[in-house]
Order: structure tokens, then C-alpha cells, then sequence
């Protein structure tokens, strides 16, 4: 680990990181979040998804989405052009929540670390919009990086892993 | 609170909810949530934001500008004219964290929550970028809505404000 | 109707026309059009609906979320804050085809035609996507305006409406 | 040709699909498709093709502009960084038709169909924004991919190929 | 005029300005700026003009659609529904370059200066786009606001206007 | 120096300028402009910058995001995976005026100075938009491109650089 902020040249200001001369190597990162709900929402999302009234799936599409679109949202992230993307749910009955994990890959310059992390957050808020009409204090809490490998830092895994 | 999920038909298939017949009203919403860093991170975001490297600087504007785009993200939101925003943040050293604050504001027929959380996540999603070359651990966890007022249901405050 | 262009000042040159001293009406649009897909793709969608592999769920996910986004593609639009969105689907068995329609609504100081048209070939072009490794052969047709009200010009129904 | 669609996981849950195993070839597509108006609005179309009022060049723009924004549209296309994009129109007197044919290229992993549709049917709906005051039953119709080449599953050509 | 930067908090923290205690009312701004070209490439825009290559026509184009989309590039903008839009040029034949003005107008609670200004940028960098594989040591100058009316404000009109 | 406009085919109609068979090398471009204000507003900017209200610093992070995003803006620019940027200010006291330079880097097919020309008007912009409460007669001038190296074209220097 560097011990120093690197989006910042020597003035202190923020830069969008010269990434030319690095290798193109196979980035791969893992994300991951949860939502806590009511038993009531839980309910409504477990049989939506069986039966009708989709939230996770369109959670999916939106997390999706927004993971090819992060570049745009944070200041100093590279344009990247993703070469895979993966949205899955866990329903979590015990703590009344749904974990979200989101993969993304590249053959590239860069991590795309990113990438995953928005990927999970957007479908996480996807589902907050969807059932804020029955519950009001949900909350997305635990989104932090699973895994990455790729680039010249290598791999890395978060230790205790709860799923 | 509605006892079902407003953002589907009578067949199930999800819709953007009609509001045009909705009264016109003012509009707010707060959310916060909060990343958990390094001490090492802590110390070079307090330090950035005295001196250079203005980590939150960049945060803040991030918040805001995804804010503002939050009806391109989450798939049934309704493009919206927000009045104003912003994004707040408060160090808090104990916890080695820093809460992100967001609040949106229209006068219009449908609420600013998911605006609100928006900014908070995407302010977070930024500071985790800008410091992740330090602290791959990071995490985001108790984001939620604080506040919110106007529109049929009307003022919504979360009982336990820990701040 | 009138008998000229209505995006062109005196000179010839594009403009995106003045609407400001329009009156708000409810403005309300539905447009409609068909892709025409091999026995097997058809018998995909199907079964995906029903059980997994939800082609028609992302279709519709991708129309709403176009539709909000006409402005930014159609050249001449204006920028429109909807309040109603929904994307529907028939299955034509004798013409081996998925019908699409999409409604869009507004209070506001123009119409809503080519949010409505949006949603309903992004839709389309969404279902030809998810299913072009099994069939290349497919095709989008029938792409019209079903009904749109409100504005100086009121209402409009196409005549020989055949679902 | 698969017989399956290829966008799902084993669950079922659509992916982006993972090209990142995939070899880079030059990719090109040719789609196509029509628009029927009026004659009183294909006159205006030709005059102000010839003269001033240009509705073809203004909607060429359109499908250009479009066509590389594809991956934003369609939610489980690669974003990709096309290297050609060209638009062409024909009036097609008889038929009171204005044809439209757009070409995408690129040096990639993946195919660029649905850019070369993209492209086709926003060129097409910006033809019918700027006459829909003359004119509101304009249809579009035999919107299909031409032509394409490059990738594993290499050459297609439509057979009854009508100019 | 104020003596203050209003984009800040009391804390000296950037906010999007709250507007929803404003009145509405007409906005109007007209912005302008030029480009200074070779002789070739002044030729080459108005040959292109007259007959084929239409330079100006495209840059029409794109200002109007960037003008439409200020509030998603200058992070303090509020979104804005603007009711119209317009890009103008002149042929400075002596000064051998091309003016553009762009004239916004909205009826809502915040002005529209930057939308106008926006928009004449945005024709002016196309104009450099497509020719600049003949001169690339073309100039853009003069980009200042003209005229705005509406809000509390009022009307301002630039002194020694030239054109 | 090419004799003619490259955006256009045989017909006059324009075209994205086909690339793939073009080589990656390292493109590099610099451009820069200024804004000229009032001596209250150049105080102002610089007592932000060194204490809170930081004008510039928003400014920095606008012109980095929308850098990105050109080729969403101008009509032909083809979309690129930027590899590095930056954004500059020098206060020139003399001149009460900011100096704004923008360095874009990539490793490609095509020549970024559109996407460092667009950084630096944006930023210019910004910085208009945030003090305009002050001064509505700021000017942006002086726009142009400052270096370009990589590709066929070679490099190119403008000569008379005064910084």
C-alpha cells in the first residue's frame, strides 16, 4: 500500500492518474452491500421475485448500468470500457436484509474496483426507491471491496467474508 | 405507510408512478452515511482538507452532480429539477470515519429522498476512490434517510439521530 | 396541421422551438411497434417471462428509462420532466412477434410523442439485443403513434389500430 | 447460431456476458430501416435537403451522436469505443419512404449490431420529430441489420436485400 | 451586483444555490463568442455551407443539444426544462472568423446565462473538431454574455456590443 | 496540413472519421485559455482558493469530468478511454484573468486535443458560473491549442506561447 493519496500532483492538486505506461493486464474486482428492511419488505421482495413485481430484477439492470457509467460520476475515475459485469442477490432471512454483490472485469490499465462498488450501491438505492413506499428506515450498510486482482498491486481479499 | 410496493401495475410489470395529478408542494430530504477508513486515511483527509489535496472539496462535488442525475440512475425515478443540494461532512475521529450529509430540495409532485441518498453514496463512492490506493478496507455502512418533508405523507424523521 | 416544418427559423436554421408562452395541459402520448422474431426466440421470451431469463422485464426497464432520456438524443426536444412512464408487452403468436407500447405523461408546455416513440423502440432494440445470438434475422416494424392529447392541437387517434 | 439466449447466467440472472477471453477482430455492422410519411412531408424533406431546413442532416447528427451513447441505452451492451460511424439516407420516391443506413466499426471483442441499429432508429425518430407537425401518422418500419462481420460467429448478410 | 460568490455556504462549502423561494419568471440570456480561422478554413465553411460539408449546420447541432445538458457539466447549475433554444452564425469575412451567438430561454426561478454561454462553446469547439485537420492553430475569443432578462436581477445588456 | 474538412464523405455528408486502421501510438494534447474579470472577482478567486470558497478547485474537477465526456458533446469526436488528465490555473494578477491549461493523455487510434480543448472551456465556465453574481462581464479568450504530439500528424507546437 502506497502511503500517500495519489490523485493529487506535487501542488496538491487532483488529477485524473496518468495511467499510460501501465501494463494491460485482467482487472477483476468483487463488491459487496446490504440493505436492511422490514419484514414486511422482505416479504414483498421475496415473492415479487417468485411471482410478480420484480424488484431484484430490475436492481440487477440498474446496478448494471451504473457500473458501465461510473466514470461519469466519480471526478477522477477513468473512462473504462467493461468487458463483463454481474449483479447477484442473497436474501438474508435471519438479519431481515438482501446482500448485493457485483463482479466486474477489464483487460486493461486500471482496477475496477470502482466499477463494483457502484455496481452494489445503485442496486441496493434500486431497491430502497422500489419499497420506500412501505418502509421509510431502510438502510445500506457493510459495502466495502470482496476481492481484486489484476495491476501491479495484485490480488487482494477482504478476510472475514460473510456471506 | 402503503402496505404494497407502488411501482408496479395491477399485472405486476414495474412503472414509473403516475404523479401528475399530485399536488405541487415543497419538497426535502436529508440522508447521511458514512465511510470507515485507516487512521493513516483520517490523517490525510483532515490534513488534505487544511492544506491541499482537497479529498472532501471533490467529494462534495461529486454528491452534488450525482444528485442531480439520480432519475438516470435508479430506473423508476422521475426526472426532476432540484431547487438546491448539498452535501456535508463531518469528521468523526473516535469512529475513524467520515458522515456524509445530503439534502435536496423542489418544489414539485414527487419527493427528493432518493436524490439525497444519492449524493451521500456518491460522496462516499469518492472519497473511497480518491484514498484507495492507502486503504483497500474502506467501508460505507449507515446510510439512511434522516429527514424528509412534503407531499401526501408528509414529515418523516429517523427516531435515533446519532450524529 | 400545419403545412410547414416547425423546427426552422425564417432562415432554414434549426431551433428548438419556443415554447414558453405555450399553455400547461396534461399532455399524454401512447406509441406502439413490433419486432418479429423466429419460432424459437419467441418461445424463449415466453418461457423466460414465465419462469427465468426475464427478456420482456429488461425491455421494459430499458424503455422507461430511454424515454426519460429523449432530450438528450432527439436533437430538437425539448428537456421534459415526466410524470407518468409505462412500457407494456403483447405476444403475438400467429405473427411471431412481441408487441410494445409505451405511455408517457406530462403537465406541461409540449407533447410527449417522441418520449412515448423512444420508449417503444428502445424497448424493441433491448429485446433484439438479449436475443440476437439465436436469431440475426429479426426485425422492428410498425413503429407509430397510437393516441397523444393535450395542447393546442388536442387529439389524436390512429385510425386503423390493430393489437 | 446458439440456442440459447446467452445474456442469463445458470440462475437465470441476466450478466453483461464476459468478453474478456474473447480475441479482438475488426467488427462492422450495417442496419437499416424506413420511415413512411406523407408526400406533402417527403417534399419538404427533399426541398429542404436541397435548399434549407435540413431535416436529414440534423438526423443524421442524431444517429451518430446516438449510436455511440448505444451502451448507456441498452442495459447489458458493452460500452466500446467505435472507431467509424457513418449514416446514410435515400428517398425512396415511390414507397414515400426515406430509408436510412447506419454503419458502425471497431477493433474489438464485440459486436457492434445494436450500435448500427441504434444509430438507424434515432436517425429515423429525429425524421419524425422535426415533420410530426405536418404530419402525425409516420411509421417506422423494417428496421434489421444488414450486414456484419468479424468475431467467432463472423460473416451475416440479410438475403432479400431491397434498396 | 453582489459582492459575494454565492455558490458558497456559510462554511466556505460550495452548494447548488437554493432557488425554491424565487419566483418564476421569463429568463432570457443571449451569449456569444467567436472562432478565428485561416483564410482556408473560412473558405471551406461557407463553400460547406452553400453547398455540401455543412460545418455550421452540424455545430448548430451540437450547441443546441450541450445547451440542453449545461446543468450535467458546470456542478452548480440547477437542471434546467429550458422552453427554447437557438444558435446563430455570421461570417466575420474580414476578421476571418465565424460568430456564434445562442439565445436560452426558460420560465422557472434561476437564469439561463449559462446555458447560453454553454451553447456558443460547444458550436464554437465543433467548428474547431471539423476543421481542425486543416489549421490547427484556429482561436476561440470574445465568449461573453450579451444580454439576460428575468428574476431579481433584471435586465442586463453588455456595453459595446460588436458584431 | 490536410487541404480539406476530414468530417465528411464524397457526398458532403459527415461522417465519424473511420480510424480502425489507423496504429495506436501515445497521443498527448495541451490546450489553454483564459478568463479576464473584474478585479473584485480575481480577489475574491484568490482569497478562495488560499482559504475557503474554492472556485478554482470546483472549476479543476468540472473541467476533468467533462474532458471525458467530449465525445458525447461534439458531434464527431469519437468516443476515447482517456488515459490521463489534468487542469491547471495560473492568476494572472496583470491581466485580472485566469489562466486554464488542460493536458489529455492516451494511448490510441485518434488525438485528443478536442478532449483537452473541452477541459479547459469548461473549467472557464465553471468559473464564470460560480462568480457571475459579481460580475456579469467576464470574458473567456485565447482558447486554443497550446501542444499536440502522437499519430501521423506528428507534433505541433504554437509558437508564440505566453504563459
Amino acid at each position: 500500500m502506497q502511503s500517500q493519496l495519489n490523485h493529487f500532483d506535487e501542488q496538491g492538486n487532483v488529477v485524473m492518474v496518468d495511467v499510460s505506461a501501465k501494463n494491460a493486464t485482467l482487472r477483476t474486482a468483487t463488491a459487496q452491500g446490504r440493505i436492511t428492511v422490514s419484514a414486511d419488505v422482505l416479504r414483498a421482495i421475496v415473492q415479487g421475485t417468485a411471482a410478480k413485481g420484480d424488484v431484484l430484477g430490475v436492481a440487477r439492470v440498474a446496478g448494471i448500468m451504473a457500473a458501465k457509467r461510473t466514470w461519469e460520476l466519480i471526478p477522477l475515475c477513468h473512462p473504462l470500457a467493461l468487458s463483463h459485469l454481474s449483479v447477484d442477490f442473497t436474501i438474508l432471512e435471519q438479519e431481515s436484509a438482501v446482500l448485493a454483490q457485483c463482479t466486474a472485469q477489464l483487460w486493461g490499465q486500471t482496477g475496477v474496483e470502482m466499477e463494483a462498488l457502484t455496481g452494489v450501491t445503485t442496486a441496493l438505492l434500486t431497491i430502497y426507491d422500489m419499497c420506500k413506499a412501505m418502509d421509510r428506515g431502510m438502510e445500506l450498510s457493510d459495502i466495502h471491496l470482496v476481492y481484486k486482482d489484476g495491476g501491479k498491486s495484485g490480488q487482494y481479499r477482504r478476510e472475514e467474508e460473510q456471506t
